[in-house]
């Protein structure tokens, strides 16, 4: 095989048709240049923190990024040898795995995401493979030793105007702080997500409850204490920037019990062992705690429910969570989310964002109750439907019944954090081929699809997450 | 903001390729003249019976459209303050407020629908929007009370050949009667909804047994009395025109019960506060009953299941029923509709019709079920996939197992009579649409697309209604 | 009606967009005629061992094709008439209730695969049809009685490279063995499928285990024996060729008991009327000790669930089993299939194939499961959705999270032998298709979909399958 040249072309993502594209391509010149809003991800504060550089090509671009390494692991890749967990693994050899395979990637947005970074962030001209592993090694490898490509220059090279990163309660944000007293201008904000002292099937729940009443003062095995507890933080996490709190459950299950009723459960999930329903109903009722604590210091709610975590026992024991064995499940909202809504759903002061890894409920459930409920909001196409052709069936599903502005743009929910710009063009350039359809089908005019490409961009994720 | 022209373009909704669309302007060509049959849906027979004019733009599009005030809803404007169900609101001003939000509307069926009834039925020519809000209303104001506007001569202008109204047993059918004994020549038929006399958890249940007893002069506590007084109350529908039945289940399920077994339940669910599960139960049962009595007395049958009424609480006790509240719910059909299906479905002299609100259901389970069963046809993409994008896909996940004739044209299913033509105008540009990817693909020949486009506008409709 | 022409244009089922059609094209001369990889189907091996002529048009077209009946049998026409377990009906008069219907099956994919063989195999060119029927009924029957339409010769024209067949552990496999005895060139292959002895809810259960134990000298009645006895037949199955195994449960539940656990299940599974949950644990439990067993002798395990079969008793009484009253299910399979994965999952040294008849999991569940697990592979869109809609479904829904290399190529899965070649036509077609809209939306690069288009029609089955 030779060596095959790598250049992203402009036109890459766009409907083919022609009268389709010229539309595409003229909604896209007024929006590739907006900075980027990234409201929700995964990014580490202390690289703004520390501003040290980035390690290696495969520490930087392969360890973290569970999408890469879960389709090697699919074809028979260990993932010790793609140095996982196993500083033994000669990081070039790691490389060249990945290298060797990159054909693998073909119709995945990892392809897409990758690519960009490698021509766009690091100005290579070849395609990776096995021919070109060293190149891509030693080129990437060498370049991230230099100034230029220190967190806080590709922040600003990238055009980032926000980024928020989630924290738990028990984090103390001194990678925030420190970035605050740097005097450094770039703005990293945090985001509250407490499912490790909310989620009583979490590891180490009860130790963590035990961390929560000393940090905070509050005795958090009584349940008004736990509350008083979530109010503090809530308020050091908003007084650190965060406009959001986030949740991951595994259903969308919500429960408006009495305060009777809530502190019971609350005593029995704060014993060992709690039964699974107990678990599953007190994080029911938490975010209904959640939803009215947002009420009071008008955080902005984020539900992430969906993901059987750690599907696969041999992995999870040997490599810990996050390593690409979390899997999608069906998940159901008209009944789940009816209590929190017909508690705080009619409030037009209050915004919470749902998400969901079940795409059928797009057009079913979440589009109809996002078309009603004033405080309730469609958080973008998310995790293994952050693609192409999940974006695109996300605004052909949702579009009609929920309409555009029920939507809050697009958040790239990432760790991977070289990905973060080719991802937000990734979802501009879907947009406005999805724009352009309509405008081709006379369904909109084209001056309105140019605001709506703007909104879609821009000002929806800085309004809905108050930025 | 300058205020904007408003045109319907000739080629909207038709795919943007060019082979495609002209393939999909000779078909349309072909069927945008056939006359309108509509045989399902909400209009009013008052209209017709007494030819009064309609009141002011508000009272006439906004109140009624439950589609339009949800998506306000959503976005923080109260019900209130658009008139509904308050007399006290000025509708200009309700109006205004519709009009300066008028571009949420952007990308859905409704801003279609209102265009073509903005553009075609008044003759506006400016798009709606706060500058345009007086202009509007005050010209849609002053139209409606001409002649030209009143019911029966809209009616008329929009080439409408029959239309079906839907009434409850309870319902004395006197504004039909009225029609008929008017000597006017328009086609207004009623549809017998039995679901308030079906349903043991419909508002009211025992006392519309009680006046179900009275107008038919059975003892409706008595199971065979209650069965003969739906066969008395058909029969009395048919002659007023009825040509079918329709049933909005919660779920899909049918039961085949025994006579004795059907009699206790009966009793059961006609004490105070049956169980939920009896409830169910028994209208399972009904629907298998009424499958019955239409193989006696030939009204084709219609199901709508799968809707969860009245999900918001607050809404319902200030606003009561049909304010954009109801939520589609996963819906099986499988083992659902079996029991009912084994008993009646070898019948090729029947015809029941199934609709959806869960669109998963389409390939999977409805097209097999339709493409095997001879009773069985398929409703049309329905409420919130009523849709160009909603029908598109109906289209491509029916036909391949059912084929085309297993379909039974379009249905409105609208109380917004205005938008009637609007509504069977981009069911048939969506279906022509379809059709032409067909032959451009070399699927099917253009001769056929043309026979076909014919038949899903006009004449599968005639026939599977018998109309 | 006049008589139409028929013809098979060469462009058929390629997007109608120039710039991707014409690739679309480029590709499809590269694939189009590799030869035919059929790993999993149900033709009759009789045919290849005894070479005996087909009958007639009716018997070789219309009896044994469950998509052609069942629509026929949708409209009203009944099995008898076409002669389904009917000696007495006229194939000719049979063959002419199919004619006089063939509009029924615009826009299906059978419509594409029979157009195929009549003009391809059969030199038809005028579309079948009332007029036609005569002609088409003579001049099949006739050229069936010809050398050139006995199975093997069709075999060597159809450039077939390898066929699997399905068998029960009870078949002698006397056919195949006859094949090989021959001395033809043609490979024809069985494949196990145990489901007559692993479902206690299959016709015959206990009577299958005693003819198992005959055959094996294996005592099926004990747990060992029984597992014993499966092992040998696998062996003697394998010995005559299989590669594979095929199992086909109504849902996709597995379990991984201790031996006591199970062995005790058995015991009550093989006592008369075992419970139903018995019953889908037993089966739950077998896929796991079948993929045991793989591991060990190297057969490729196919999991085809989902399938509520014999839905219409009516039609089960009369006419048996596999007559189009098969019904897809919701299926699941993330909780359903983590038993066996997470026994069998890690090995990269074994597949597994799973199928599915519920789309809706493909980009949920089966891509992200595929996506990860090394020993899993997803089959092709099946049954139902083995049309060109349905597989560009199952592309657009699997590729961005599974790429193409965890797919394992086209599988005809179909008992019309005629069909074949034009069922992996359209698979290939659909294909390039797909890869030529990726390449237009410069996704990737016409010279990798090149690659990609002689491995989803060659080179991915032949692998997946060890062939």
């Amino acid at each position: 095989m030779t060596v095959k040249p790598l250049s992203l072309h402009p036109d890459r993502l766009f409907p083919a048709e022609t009268d389709t594209r010229n539309i595409a391509r003229r909604l896209y010149a007024e929006v590739a240049g907006l900075p980027i809003i990234s409201p929700h991800g995964h990014t580490d504060p202390e690289w703004w923190a520390t501003d040290a550089p980035f390690g290696n090509a495969a520490e930087l671009l392969l360890h973290p990024d569970h999408y890469v390494f879960r389709m090697l692991y699919s074809q028979g890749v260990s993932l010790e040898a793609l140095g996982i967990r196993n500083p033994e693994a000669d990081p070039r050899e790691s490389w060249r795995l990945f290298a060797e395979r990159y054909h693998l990637f073909r119709g995945t947005p990892s392809r897409m995401w990758l690519d960009w970074v490698f021509a766009e962030s690091f100005g290579l001209d070849v395609l990776l493979g096995a021919e070109t592993s060293d190149l891509y090694y030693d080129t990437i490898t060498e370049k991230l030793a230099t100034h230029a490509f220190r967190p806080r220059a590709l922040f600003e090279r990238y055009n980032i105007e926000v980024i928020a990163t989630t924290e738990n309660p028990l984090d103390d944000l001194r990678h925030h702080k420190a970035i605050r007293d740097s005097g450094w201008g770039g703005k990293v904000i945090t985001a509250y997500r407490p499912d490790p002292v909310v989620d009583p099937e979490f590891e180490g729940f009860l130790d963590n409850l035990k961390t929560l009443s000393d940090l905070t003062g509050e005795d958090c095995f009584n349940w008004n204490g736990y509350l008083a507890a979530h109010r503090k933080r809530r308020a050091f996490f908003a007084s650190m920037g965060a406009t959001s709190t986030d949740h991951g459950h595994p259903t969308a299950r919500t429960a408006d019990l009495s305060s009777a009723e809530a502190e019971a459960l609350f005593k029995r999930v704060t014993q060992p062992s709690p039964s699974a329903e107990d678990a599953e109903l007190f994080r029911a009722q938490m975010l209904t705690e959640m939803a009215g604590m947002s009420a009071e210091d008008g955080l902005v709610m984020q539900i992430h429910p969906g993901s059987f975590r750690n599907h696969n026992p041999v992995i999870f024991e040997r490599f810990g969570r996050d390593k690409g064995a979390d899997i999608p499940m069906r998940t159901e909202y008209v009944e789940a989310l009816r209590p929190l809504l017909s508690r705080y759903g009619n409030r037009s002061d209050m915004t919470i964002i749902v998400f969901t890894l079940d795409e059928t409920v797009y057009a079913r459930e979440l589009a109809p109750l996002a078309g009603h409920y004033p405080a309730l909001k469609l958080g973008p196409a998310w995790w293994f439907h952050d693609s192409p052709e999940g974006m695109r069936r996300f605004r052909e599903n949702m579009t009609e019944t929920a309409g555009f502005y029920n939507t809050v743009g697009f958040n790239d929910d990432t760790r991977a954090f070289l990905s973060i710009p080719a991802r937000h063009d990734v979802a501009r350039r879907i947009d406005c081929g999805f724009l352009a359809r309509l405008v081709a089908e006379h369904r909109i005019e084209e001056w309105e699809a140019a605001e709506l490409a703007v909104d879609l961009s821009y000002n929806l994720a800085k309004a809905a997450y108050k930025l």
